[in-house]
């Protein structure tokens, strides 16, 4: 399982006044964090900086850089931040999040993938939105898979992402989710599947509980990878017994020595 | 989803202690606990004492109907003890506790399952012990519920248990036993699929971290019912949470009014 610490996005109100002032200790110290329990990669995202984005996410990829080597998931639709941070990033190979199916979308971030080398989280909606339905989700991943590798992606750096939508706004969005994600893993072998776990409980109580549950439940769909919060209570244990319940722990040794660490 | 409560096991000390001292307050308040916590049915089993296991399950079943109207699951492999406990248990149908493809068993407990007209939990077991191979397990249950069926066992009153063995002494026994439970799902549609649930963990540190994330796994497989400690911390929430994200809570209802209770 693949973690992408999703903590530095300034959509959260103390990350946004860090980047504001840039208090590089506050940055680093949320990356260690998320690191310490058990980030493998660093999501960083300036959206809400429309303005000044390039400058913004450039100063922190090279901040998060300096406290760790660790790769980063760089985060934003818009081809001139991308470019700005990938022109300083030193670290092992980003993922560039992210490629859609919408012709201009794609055809300005492409070239950066290809330049750079990066794996890429490609999402399942194309110039028609997100679609609803699950056939539609795969045709989607089907055709960006294909275009990619074609265009020289090798398979194992694209990411696909069904799009997770929020379970409050129609009950069988968890269920479809799922589905989406068995289907798109029978259909694309070995492809990896990411996803935005804390879509799936927008507007409902107790999100950690919906997120941790959710995580399980599409592991064993067929989930690889996901961007969360990897400081959220449990979330970490309960990947280590997924995947020792999936038998993918043969004999138990990942699973008791996290467990160990846990009761230390 | 069906929640039976196993607390009242005399392989638990304070069980034990109970039921040697005719201690009815105890058994009271264990059982009364389990239904608060949210178990549908109470589980009873004297199984430790093997020389007077009939008479203290009669007592136990009496003690634990004066406290609840709740259906009891009456747990025992032995056709007396079982014979004396349905003879003066009153509440509505219990299941019985179980059954096998084992001849002797079988040809025993059969005649009581009819006679009571109760519900039954049939074990994938036959006189070769538990087969190791799902194909073998599937073909097991088919035979069973056929087998009943054709006696006059309502399909509705039949609880299949795959028989879950410890992810400790194989790393492949949890993704086999949800195999084994999808699989009888997709054989007989609608059958009851049962288990308990803590024998996945047996010999393993944070048994309850993997308890509840296998009921996880296991609902999402076809598993409608479980044997365990409803009072095992957040269980029934990932339960009501598991259902939410199955699509079995159209407008998040059961979810938020269950979210209501645990904040007050």
């Amino acid at each position: 399982m693949i973690i992408i610490g999703e903590k530095l996005n300034t959509s959260i109100e103390t990350v946004r006044e860090a980047v504001q002032n840039k208090d590089a200790a506050t940055i680093k110290n949320i990356a260690l964090s998320q690191i310490k329990a058990g980030a493998d990669y660093i999501d960083v995202n300036c959206g809400t900086f429309v303005e000044n984005e390039p400058e913004l996410l450039k100063w922190m990829v090279s901040i998060v850089e300096e406290s760790t080597d660790k790769p980063l998931c760089i985060d934003s639709p818009n081809p001139q931040a991308l470019e700005a941070a990938l022109n300083i990033h030193k670290n092992k190979k980003p993922i560039i999040n992210s490629i859609t199916a919408q012709r201009d979308r794609y055809e300005r971030i492409l070239p950066l993938i290809i330049e750079h080398k990066t794996s890429v989280i490609a999402l399942c909606m194309d110039d028609q939105g997100i679609p609803h339905g699950i056939e539609d989700r795969i045709s989607i991943a089907e055709k960006l898979v294909n275009s990619l590798v074609k265009e020289g992606v090798p398979y194992d750096n694209i990411f696909i992402d069904p799009m997770i939508q929020p379970v409050a706004t129609q009950g069988d969005n968890g269920l479809n989710a799922l589905k989406t994600i068995s289907s798109i893993k029978d259909m694309l072998p070995n492809i990896n599947i990411v996803c935005g776990l804390s879509n799936i409980s927008y507007g409902l109580p107790q999100r950690n509980l919906i997120n941790k549950t959710f995580l399980i439940l599409a592991m064993y769909a067929g989930l690889n990878a996901a961007i969360l919060d990897p400081m959220a209570q449990d979330i970490i244990p309960q990947i280590y017994t997924t995947n020792l319940l999936l038998g993918k722990d043969e004999y138990c040794l990942e699973y008791i020595e996290y467990i160990r660490t846990m009761e230390v």
